[in-house]
């Protein structure tokens, strides 16, 4: 191929590309000073959340009960910073483009909901703390707190859960959802940040379970890989499109256990108690301490 | 244990996976000039060919209109020059092995396929455009493409896979398989590059989604998470082995749904818009516009 | 927000999260000397493992027959190394806390066990040759010996396994377990590094297979994504908690099939040439060279 | 030494160190969203200036007439980014502490310098094409233009130089200093931002080489190593300490060479064409054209 | 050339560098768990000390009085973590050849130095305070201390000197010259860790300043650019070769000023108050005030 | 300032910048597969190097007499590679322009050259063995050969030096001036590779040295810091620039000693065993055996 035909070809490629009308609607403008969410500094904002909640466990830091008191204090003002400053983007990102920056309001907004969160992280740990527990009692391979802690990939679902779930509820856009994501890229596990789960829960291997955003999760309960609490259907608006924000996914009660690659379907509610077998379809309500399993 | 019982054992282990006849189709040896495929390179193409598909998403570039094009040209170019390199890795992996460097006839080769991955990225883009729109028209949970494009992992997904396509249909081994299991282990979706898929596809969640090599996919099609489309048992040649290269996935005509988990096998039609319920095991063909659910 | 406001919940918040009551079984504390496992440096040693195994494939090498032997003998050392450290952590993270570090012994038996599984590496090397070999033969998509280890997700998981398994049966604590969610996380793929699996073993796609800690499998067993060999139920202590260590789950024999998202509970014994089809629930035993399809 | 005692001594230092009456006049507090300087994002302005006015020889990129305009593009979007962060820091760093963060109009005044000196670089690439051809004109051992500019020292700390002097000039604080440091501690040449000096300037090898803040050199002027154009004494105020801003250092007038190791101080003036010898202390006004060399 | 002869070269040279023969003297043999010092730790040793002693101006840290405990608690624990490493290292790089790692004994040696340096941080502190204050009134340029402490290269070199002469004097061995030719290498000020110097001591612009061993310098001394305090000549023993250990560069009593490239040689004493002119030669005693220039 | 106006400066600027004539001589056009000779490649050829050729005291290796082979064949087989691509940039940096990429002549002459290098390193080991031991027989202040190595600036010059200087022979150019500046920067001597050196040769301290390109050094002589081999004066050509290439520089014979800022300059020969002192300018030859001291 001649220079001149590469130079063609690279020429009429850069040019189409930058053709505003192949771009509508997959260009994000970044106005000046409004920068993006990044998924690397959410990476650090998860890691020090972990190296805050379970010291000594994650990061490289060596603390111990002389110097903890220092590192907790160092790694909270920088989750401060680094989380007001993704809260930031995550505010910028949704709001009206106007063409302008935005205004000192959305920065102060940014400050007040990342400080809110700091101050929930005591409550975030003692719920942790229960789900380490279900983790280990449910787990007879699990040989210690530690072993769960260091790496059952449902502690690291959850924290991330735990956090997104606390964003979501004092209203950032965006940040939420790409901090659950990234645990469902590291364990197969995605936990939508709206769904309500309560303490003692628990998620054995994990691969593939998928739980949908208007889900509502009592305490204690237990789910196994591959378990799916979706939507069965969802009515569409006039264009035949869904229609956004309906309550479209289980309710589980108390004490519920739903095993190996169930499908629970639809706003049906699984009384206190239930079991739900492997491989099993669910799309009825089921009264508490029910059990159902597959006929074969 | 003494340091004369540890120099033997290091030695004695060092001589033993040295040995050639240990090392029998498990060394791959690289001819002077010749690199590997690297995964580490690939990743950095599937992040610039994000970054010029969706401008402002992806990478540090803080691009804007008045910008965009020197961005979009500086882009393009690295990418070029980094594809060129891997595709030339990947034709000298699978080339006979002569004991001599590939001669100039294979890095021609590289330079001419690579341009013209590169002229289709504007094709690739605009597909992926309806892609982006089929995923946020299918979930009621999404609040704005940028959402869909910033975290949805089916997005990952088909990035790779449309980039992957073209290179197996432009006839580069090795590379787009690489590059899909890269999307494989990110988001759980193992679309093969030989699969062939219409535009406006989506998949809800993702995780456990397997495409086979020979399906055919139609345009507004969804998958759901765990749903394989598979083969259901494929010819053995005379040594028991099966014989490669025959059709043996299933061909999804349009606006087919398939539900969680449901495994669909063999190279068998399942007509437009047809619905699979979850947990559904399908061997046969479905005629148009029929549904298929679990009884239970 | 004033600045008074903000340093009082700064403050508080890193009071409470220093209080010693809120961390009870949340908190490592390191002994001087006595670091944790590094997630971090277990990644060189697999990658270092794969280098090792499969010499060209892995790592920025070039290697080739004139070099080869320096090369394996300057990772093998690494190895070795890097490996002492990560026994050491695990064996200290596991023993008595009596506030001093650990003494010489730990380091002894750290060095000779490392030893030992540099010992064992050829005889791994030649076991993840029949996995690949198997690979090969089961995948018409398969393009190479050398297209399978570079890409297969099923390779990657098994090289975790094969050498967390012979850590478990050296006696190394939790160090196995990291490497294997190591894989579980890049590959959807769990195995429990307890399980016990003969040669020519492999598994298409991957995603969302569990393999749990007392399975026995024999050679030549092939396996389909989101397969499940789990446990039933355990039996409960006094205390409602599961009895750890006792034998739970399937027993596999050799050249058994189980296809996708298949469920296998309990311990039961899955007989020579077996067949389980996709979507099936087993949990009793099957005779020899029986199938099982589900029936729909 | 026991644990108690070494608790003991870490706390008593921490509380030392952290006393305000220690730390009176070291302590650079910040107040939120006003960062310091940051030595390394100055070196990436560095390189980015190096690769805009001599592309092709600094940074990885691989620019050529295709493609030059996307760079240079690039590169200069970025650098005025940069460059706008770090004027706003000097900016901060030296305007009086009022607890509170600058005001707007300081990230004004930042990103319209910022703007000016990216509008003055045409110039500076102009002027320092002059300085390339003194040092190659001047230097029988240099073989090319591009051995000069990519290898030699006086180049390098002409381009900090350069630019530390427009910034100089257009009002910044601190910044100029810092980048003219760090041509310091690269090369050896320590040339005030401050200084005035003409075209085709060269200093051959450059180790020692000192430049004051208040010297005026011409067009034409070739210094050698070790080189000081100094101040001789400064007049004291009445605290004995010296007064700021005087003119105190030399005038040399276009054409002068100076020699190595010799010392040049005072507010004097060395004439058109004179030529300094080596190791030699001058402190008087020189006539044009005279020269001045050491009697042994 | 061919192959074989690249393999014949290649395997020969890797022979002759392995042979002992080569490497007598020139190898340095690592017992297990005995590392070397490290510069790239060292280096991180010296950012830390910066960090600790002019909180806010260097690393990354974002500290106020709200946190600066905390910051200086983290930096301290990791400041004596990584100097027991490497003063461990020290010990065993200098303590005789038996070919078994080091006892205890030396552990718990470099654990105590390390504390009784980070003991005597706050007294180095306010050494340097006193050099921050003469760097400032020393130079008609300096804006601010900030401007000081943040660039001038003395402020580089003297808390090197300070920290290496501190762990000198406490009888660590090879780090104190590490630490010193590191500050050589950035600012071209090279003192030597023995030398002893005294408060408000400056050096203005630095490069080629060299100050020997076993120099002592008063308080208030202000030194320039190229000033050489140096030896004379050396008595040599009966091989010829220069005797180790005595006292053989000069004394400079309190207030002495050293202008650019004087050099000052042998055990001769400067009398309080003395100046010495640029480019002046000194090898004799001077008396108390008395002045020293160059005849010209 | 408007949005407008910014897009205005900016666009201009950048037009301004990738102007052909503003470019002219400044500008090194890639041809495809041709890179620049890259610094960060070059400093890891001299680390490479170092570890060759001091094994122990550089890298990360921790190699002792069991492993030495491996990791001297591994470095010199990495060694080798970069090399040949180094000398390849140089060779295609000075080639004539004809638009075409270098042809496979150059890279054969590249791997040739590189390889005659590699043969060379066991005779530049056992002259910079001669090096180290004439730093320790003249420094009273240096405790054993290990502190030579490890910290001596001198050292790291003369291994740069002496490499660079076989490539200058061997025909390479461009390279060998980037490492010897490398050099420069780092120690602040500044050793033309072109000049010939014997063995034993030292340099105390060494800032400030500068040896010229024709030099001629004999053994066992010691230079002090800011000692000057320089040229005098050069003869014009026509045009009034320096010719190129004649010997211009001093010649010095065994045992000759210079101290500290002295100035030798043009080509003059300083016999067997003279003493230059310090601060002296020296135009003339001077006999065997004579000393120059400073009158003053």
């Amino acid at each position: 191929m001649s220079n001149t035909d590469f130079a063609h070809i690279l020429t009429r490629t850069v040019d189409e590309l930058s053709d505003p009308a192949s771009l509508k609607g997959l260009f994000h403008q970044h106005r000046e000073g409004n920068p993006l969410p990044s998924g690397k500094v959410l990476e650090e904002i998860i890691d020090l959340s972990r190296s805050i909640i379970f010291p000594g466990y994650f990061g490289k830091s060596s603390v111990n009960t002389r110097t903890i008191r220092y590192h907790i204090g160092v790694n909270i003002e920088r989750l401060h910073k680094l989380l007001t400053d993704q809260i930031m983007a995550g505010l910028c990102f949704t709001c009206p483009k106007t063409g302008e920056p935005c205004t000192g309001a959305c920065a102060n907004k940014a400050e007040t909901i990342s400080l809110q969160l700091v101050g929930r992280l005591p409550q975030i740990r003692s719920t942790l703390a229960t789900d380490v527990e279900a983790a280990y009692n449910g787990d007879p391979a699990a040989q210690s707190y530690g072993e769960i802690i260091s790496c059952y990939p449902v502690i690291k679902a959850l924290v991330n859960y735990r956090i997104a779930h606390e964003l979501h509820t004092l209203g950032v856009p965006l940040i939420p959802r790409i901090i659950s994501e990234m645990a469902h890229s590291e364990t197969g596990i995605d936990i939508h940040p709206a769904a309500q789960i309560g303490h003692h829960f628990t998620i054995d291997h994990g691969t593939g379970v998928v739980i949908g955003a208007t889900c509502i999760i009592g305490n204690n309960v237990k789910l196994y890989q591959g378990v799916t609490l979706g939507a069965k259907s969802f009515p569409l608006d006039e264009n035949g499109n869904p229609i956004k924000g309906i309550a479209r996914h289980p309710i589980l009660e108390d004490d519920v256990i739903v095993y190996s690659n169930a499908t629970v379907l639809g706003r049906i509610t699984i009384g206190r108690g239930c079991i739900i077998g492997a491989n099993i379809w669910v799309t009825e309500d089921m009264k508490p301490n029910t059990k159902k399993y597959k006929k074969e």
